[in-house]
């Protein structure tokens, strides 16, 4: 059980909660902070039969009236098409400015969610309840809410900070290996940014056993650089550490290679990149492509580096002609590098030598 | 001819220029704060036979690399289905993160184009370019963007202040009758507010051969409101004086009531409302009264209080159990008093007392 207070550079602050059977009294725990009011719940078809019922009747039973927003699970939510229809459906539930939207689910609800939030009669506050590691660990955190575009992922949204994140360890026992995994991959990510003590329990093997662990020192680092930095204008970026290859590789997969494997295997290639520029020193790379590996991710692309450079490209992070990379030093440590956008290409293909 | 400089309460600035043959110099005009980049063009299928190509040839010889997004001319463009669209647009241009949207028509496409710029890759920059008095006087300074939902006006939308506002006069010179009224009566309602040399020119009845002026005196009032409260938590509300009714009336009517002509309507049952409470006297209430019908607009409403009210309860300006709604004082002072939801209907009702 644990309780952080996140505060971002814009002065605003919010409680991260990570613990056990939350969900049960997640009504009272939020009265602690706002008055009762109107909730949009939004959840997707397959967190919404696990665990809506006992998140509305907590709510209810502390005096807020919610109305539910259900929608398939999976990527295809996280569309304009959805977020129009979110934002209806708050219209039809009478939300005002003073109310409040719950995200229950992994990232795309949250993403969602919190963009619809965010432009619903120009912002109205919402709340994060992660139900997947991969949430938990990253989405829930930062601010950042997005829908994809026909031409990629993330392509529109908005910063938009919840006025809480709180975490039930308890709905992780439910998730297959795969979302584990997912959400690992952004563990092992934050362990090689800044916390080699992370980085340990993944290299250890032993992660499953130690979740509350991994959330609470994932959640801590995060919200450290989110502060410094809530825009992504500077130190936020190191959080793309992977993510540009990754973007490239989910896009070209058509999304059939989850957000986090595909991390894992961005993360491995800017390594390699790292460690043949000699900026990582060729143990340290091993490590690193082990503890991926260990952790039952991907570490090799089935992509060439000429088709990721086109999509990413059109990636966010691609601002005129430059791109920021971020690449490993040693385990707790990163490097920001603007390159130019011709370089991205031969950047990639080091990434993708020496992986067979 | 006249520039202004408008700082927001947020730190940022940007210039608003008023004058003619403005469009056929755009570009360079743009060159003197920024550096040339892609730009996407936004206009309507009114607008853009007119102006698009002059803006365009403009920017171009000042090293824009431009692309265009044309939509039909209405208020049916301002939906999440266009905004998705425009989106995609951007996408397929390639705009990065340090590109340019510009907006070149009335309120409709200065609303929709500040809103997907707000959010395209979470936020670029944007220009106003309008083309209409409506646009000029109101929509295109204070950063508000909006789209409307199937339950009303403007439900979505974000605050994202333009890096320039660039109104050529010339353009105001192709408005019918119905477009310079729609603009005239926001610029009445800032007479009202706080600029009594503004409502003269409206009393005399000659505003047509002011129109610089006209635009002028509105632009330096909202400048200096939306300086002192660029999110509308305080003072801004003002700006509402009207529009309360005046967005039920626009609903109820379908659009076929057009903006300008709604709020005054709304405005002359604010002031009615205000004479019945002994807030405004009676003949303050016939002076505006008179001026509005004077203009061209109706003072009128054809709906209920009871059908107007129950639309105004979804409105964003109702926050939980009150809302704030603008009462007339004298020429160039009003107030803004919180009343209960409750109350709503009696205040519009006693607005359609002596209307006949």
């Amino acid at each position: 059980m644990q309780t952080q207070i996140l505060t971002t550079g814009t002065g605003e602050s919010y409680p991260i909660t990570v613990r056990h059977d939350l969900l049960n009294s997640i009504g009272e725990t939020l009265t602690e902070r706002i008055a009762p009011c109107r909730v949009m719940l939004v959840s997707d078809e397959n967190v919404a039969p696990l665990y809506a019922d006992r998140t509305a009747k907590s709510l209810e039973a502390a005096g807020f009236f919610v109305s539910r927003f259900v929608t398939p699970a999976g990527e295809e939510s996280k569309s304009v098409r959805v977020f129009g229809k979110l934002l209806e459906a708050m219209c039809e539930a009478h939300l005002t400015r003073s109310d409040l939207a719950v995200a229950l689910g992994g990232g795309v609800i949250g993403d969602l969610t919190g963009f619809a939030a965010g432009c619903y009669l120009r912002g109205i506050r919402f709340v994060q309840l992660p139900t997947t590691l991969l949430a938990a660990v990253d989405a829930s955190v930062g601010g950042k809410t997005a829908v994809n575009l026909e031409h990629g992922k993330n392509l529109a949204g908005l910063f938009h900070q919840p006025i809480g994140v709180y975490c039930d360890i308890d709905t992780m026992r439910t998730l297959g290996d795969m979302q584990l995994r997912n959400g690992a991959a952004e563990a092992i990510k934050t362990g090689i940014l800044g916390d080699p003590g992370l980085f340990d329990i993944f290299e250890n093997g032993n992660y499953e056993a130690n979740l509350e662990a991994v959330i609470t020192r994932s959640i801590a680092y995060k919200a450290k650089i989110v502060a410094e930095d809530p825009t992504e204008k500077s130190v936020r970026k190191l959080l793309n550490f992977g993510h540009t290859p990754a973007h490239a590789i989910e896009l070209l997969s058509d999304f059939a290679i989850p957000h986090g494997y595909a991390v894992a295997i961005g993360m491995s290639m800017m390594t390699r990149a790292a460690k043949s520029r000699q900026i990582v020193d060729s143990e340290t790379c091993s490590r690193i492509i082990r503890t991926i590996a260990r952790s039952g991710l991907d570490t090799k692309c089935p992509y060439s580096a000429k088709e990721m450079a086109k999509i990413a490209l059109l990636d966010k992070k691609a601002s005129g002609r430059d791109i920021t990379v971020i690449l490993p030093e040693a385990i707790g440590r990163c490097r920001m590098e603007k390159i130019p956008l011709s370089e991205l290409e031969t950047l990639l293909a080091e990434g993708l030598e020496e992986q067979a």
